[in-house]
């Protein structure tokens, strides 16, 4: 039985993540933590959620847990990583501090120094599919983005065969409101939202551009430049993105749909669908599934790519990402 | 020419209010006021909006206007009422500072002294289709609530009748979001909306219910009390009320129809149903218009009632009061 | 471990019922039928359905299944009922053919004949909290309605403990697209339902009403008649009954609580919610839930009710049966 | 006055011109007809609708019309003008049938013979802001589609520049639900939509592509091909286009901008967004406004251009068509 230990219980990563070890047979929740609601229960914030007591992340009882889930705001969650490593304590970080190696590049997009410059070249990105070979053991690791995991599981087949791509890559994404955090602000207002749909922070303008980068180059150093354009939903929950590539030279759909039926065959998470589907919303919601769909339009290749941003794009696959590291089954406590 | 001011502008009503001003082609708008936007221009806040420039209320050029529509909270709207007043300018109030005549039935459920007391019998409660008698040349108008507006709109020929009715009448209303106004809150939050449908103060607890009592006595001094129970709907605006009435003693189905169908027969905005029909939202939305629908149900009549809370329900019925006042044709800028 | 089949696989209550049983750790699931899609996939049905082949109902093999879940229209479930039984299979009909005890109510609500009045009186209605005594071994379960779920449960205390209630109890009930099934009509088209919210049938006309009204006299004999609004909402799942009584007499809101607490305090399913909390959607979506509040407005008690409509409403109170049925744990495979 | 006559009244296109004409102040409906409903009214179809009776189209009188609006279904729509036409009647045809100019191409991508290919030389495609020479006096009018609308708009200042852009341009779109037609079909349902976010026909399979390609090569005979991705948004109404474009070379933003600057500056339906600003349907729903934002991302232009399908993209265009047909003033009658 593993214990464990949740920062940030009360946004809606956090809450999600509640939900899951609460279910997951092999993890029991020691405690749960919230800087806002401390001294309340996790009821009084979600109808749905449990009689949690809500403790203040300062007086964590690291000495009684394996691992802690930190779903905190940027910077908060480094400091916190720090102290729980000092303790002994394994790390599973939701939020963008360890993602970037660079501690440059997380200044420049985070507008913050690092507060823990030390701990990032052992911090592994738990894209799980492609970290199982750094995960076991692991003491720190960094939870992908949502954007991040939805536009890299999409390409990540195209890339590892090194194929040559045209410059830019452009992945159009569309996400839910609970991406957009707990917080009541006028763009999360219900008003603002529903009957609309708005771009915003497109081109090179979000902090989830240089992590998607990053990681294409890790897996292919010619990997051209991203053109990331998100976009508010007016639904609760789920990411499409809808990414435009072309591969340089003659190139066909069905070996592309190779690389793809190849680098999935065994994945439990990932799905590819068949010639002619297109990946949607309705395919993930409420899973840790990632389904992707493969169209060609004359010498374009168009992946579709759908998650539940707050599952397989945060809190579910920081389990499958726990899973892996304390040597279970991956697939132990989520929904496929 | 009418030469109108708005105090207010910026909120869900004063922006609706603009927005049919703007159209009416007997109105010119002279100024639009905003606390919290001073300087800025209305076009700032809403996409759809012009680039009216808004002025700080207090250096409001009153010698400039006829008329001055205050979409204001509550109290703020008195203390400006009478400096209006003061300085000649009819005053067409939609908050909810002279819709009860007892100023310490306001203060019980505003929980603020009434700023003007004095001002509350000169004050025309503009339930337009019953108030016009008073509204030609008033110098007040109160603009009814938007959910009394359904609900007294719907029960208005049955208490007119003197029908003895068995107590309690109750109605079961609920309301689009715009309702609960531009302010981001946790309950506007889309996350908590949509998907979902929430009871609020219901039984005898809304501020809304001492208002339709007040006017159901001066209709019937018999009325039974009123038991009303708001719930809150995922659409950005409209309200239905589904009012049950059990009338003593025999009665059929035919003859309330008929008190229905004489009473708005010439109404050009209540609408009486056809048989078998009952209101809805998609009748009213985007209109100054009122559906009715009557049912029978052993006993019990159920009364179902649609408006559009932003526009018959606030800044729509604020024009056709003003249309009165100014002796204009009542539909005049308005839609049917 | 038991082997069941389902019958109307490809509807959304028999689609909710298949992603219980697929989880459900003592039950395999042998065959799902569809008349409309047999030879199909369900996965083609339903983009998170997994690849289950769809067979046709008539070539069921009964011999490899200890029980048969019927989510099929009215009369088509009596008739395979008697097939399954027959066969020695034990029937959980969550269709409307079994709940009503006479066959002469039933013609006159359901416009048919009954096909198998004979089974009538051995069929157990299955609100599985007061069905304890009768379900162990049953062979033939009558799953209650959707609105008939978040009625009792909501009148069941007060009705047991004989107080007497003025006539009529009013019931408002309304409920998510899901309720109207999957078949495409102008009632379920997106632009009909979206920023809308539509009453239907309400007063004394929907089916459910008999069904209310014959388990509110098998637990008081006195009970009064019932008026039953039901309304559509903008919203997939989910109910919310808003149920208006005026018991006789003098009463206090602390005495009916208690009733409540009474009844509901080890149940698994049923939460009474604190004093000035009243039940909403966001509780029940997604579970077996059942919330219930209550509220005092001077003689009128006001209960509201929520379920989700397939879940508590339809295929998790199924599936809650089933354990009861064979013994099992009455929890398990049910999200609480 | 014009005196105009509406074939295919109760789709959602035919019901958005009848409300746009109705409110006209130069316009009479002599008659609306519709094959579906012959011999019923519109408001049983349209809860908002006045009642207008619906008749034959067979039987229009056309002697009493001096144009008609054809919201039918492609081939009907030709047949029909071809009948307007012989009677001496102006067509505005909402349909695709004279959008594109070869009858080849329409053969290919609407799968039937054009049914009037003599007719394609003379009708005007009443993109009405580069339309304005050709269309006073017309015969036969062609409304542009709703997608290729926000496109065109989106791109024209571009293409009449004669930049030289690299291929391929892509435009990610999406639309509300209307434009899927009234019929209530899987696609359409409200569980189908809700909370779900859908592309379809993405790439070069939609048939808005080749009369956005025609219309692009009119402008700039050396302009690249199209990827056109459209997707289903769960809104009633509104599109939104998000097209990215590299001009080839060197290029600055502001010199782009002020392309742009140029070509709207007095256009009273379209508006260049402040620098910085991006489009969204919030800005144009219920209006005949399109909204353009321009946004550079390394050497990508990023065009957000929005519409309301119903209105600048099909009842609102046409009647801004017709007024410059009757040399009426373009504004007349339309809500910018």
């Amino acid at each position: 039985m593993i214990s464990a230990g949740v920062f940030g219980a009360t946004g809606y990563t956090g809450f999600e993540l509640i939900k899951i070890l609460e279910k997951h047979p092999e993890v029991e929740i020691q405690f749960a933590a919230s800087q806002s609601f401390t001294g309340q229960i996790l009821a009084n914030i979600y109808p749905k959620a449990p009689p949690l007591p809500l403790i203040d992340g300062r007086n964590a009882p690291y000495d009684q847990v394996d691992v802690v889930f930190l779903c905190l705001p940027h910077a908060a969650a480094a400091e916190t990583a720090v102290t729980a490593l000092a303790a002994g304590v394994k790390v599973i970080d939701l939020s963008a501090d360890f993602r970037l190696e660079d501690a440059a590049v997380y200044e420049e997009w985070y507008g913050k120094t690092h507060p823990a410059p030390h701990l990032l070249e052992t911090a592994v990105y738990g894209l799980t599919e492609f970290a199982r070979d750094q995960l076991p053991g692991a003491n720190l690791v960094a939870v992908p983005g949502c954007y991040p995991t939805s536009v890299l599981l999409g390409l990540r087949p195209l890339l590892a065969a090194q194929l040559p791509l045209a410059p830019p890559i452009i992945a159009n994404a569309a996400s839910g409101v609970s991406g957009a955090g707990r917080k009541a602000t006028p763009t999360t207002h219900f008003m603002n939202v529903a009957d609309n749909y708005t771009p915003y922070k497109i081109g090179r303008a979000h902090r989830h551009l240089p992590e998607i980068e990053q990681v294409m180059r890790w897996w292919n150093p010619d990997a051209p430049a991203l053109i990331f354009s998100p976009h508010l939903l007016p639904v609760p929950r789920g990411i499409l993105s809808t990414i435009y590539v072309t591969p340089q030279g003659a190139w066909d759909l069905a070996h592309i749909r190779q690389l793809y039926a190849d680098a999935y065959a065994n994945e439990p998470f990932v799905t590819l669908l068949p010639p002619g589907k297109l990946a949607s919303l309705a395919y993930v919601t409420h899973t840790n599934r990632c389904v992707i769909g493969l169209t060609q339009a004359d010498d374009t290749l168009i992946i579709t790519a759908a998650i539940d941003n707050l599952i397989k794009g945060a809190a579910g696959q920081a389990v499958q990402d726990m899973n892996v590291v304390f040597g279970l089954e991956e697939t132990v406590g989520l929904t496929g």
